[in-house]
């Protein structure tokens, strides 16, 4: 845990979030600032800054968070029609929390270019 | 392999690409209508057609192949800048090959919504 990291404050408890999944590895909660009809971020517990700075040691971590996405949009009932998952990595990639997430978009039809 | 899957002859070299990067468990190469200054693919050797057809038994590799894209990012030198990294799932996320493949996109800055 990182004692001044947003998304750490939310995993713990001490700022509040509309929690939509968690387990031992991961947390997912609702975007505050949504743009698709659900917008969720999928964080792991563990503080890793971003892609950026993640290892081998995070390998199943990161598959962990994937996977916890496709069934977060299997429960919500929208895998079936399709959604998108997104990682912003550093200022270019639009990464605003350093607390590496990945951003579940469904509910609409998502075009190319992502951004 | 799927003997009808586009990616799968691009894995065995039966279709041609420009390869970025391989090992074991992935390959990564250029996409034909890049949306970005990079934008690169990253597939798994083993056909898996989407998320929503992906299971714990391939945790491993889903985190293999976002390491990969990071790794890849490092390489060409735009880890620093930053990137994004997208995965379609079916028809709402824009999927249009059903082969399992991350997008990895830097070079420029990327904006809100992504798609």
């Amino acid at each position: 845990m990182s004692s001044d990291c947003l998304f750490c404050k939310i995993a713990s408890g001490d700022i509040p979030s509309t929690r939509v999944y968690e387990d031992d590895v991961c947390l997912a909660f609702e975007d505050l600032h949504p743009q698709a009809p659900t917008h969720i971020l999928v964080i792991p517990r563990q503080h890793v800054a971003s892609m950026d700075t993640a290892g081998t040691e995070h390998k199943e971590m990161l598959g962990h968070l994937l996977l916890a996405a496709a069934k977060i949009a299997r429960d919500k009932g929208f895998a079936e029609d399709g959604y998108r998952t997104v990682i912003n990595t550093n200022g270019d990639g639009g990464q605003t929390v350093f607390h590496l997430h990945v951003h579940l978009l469904g509910g609409r039809q998502f075009v190319f270019p992502p951004g």
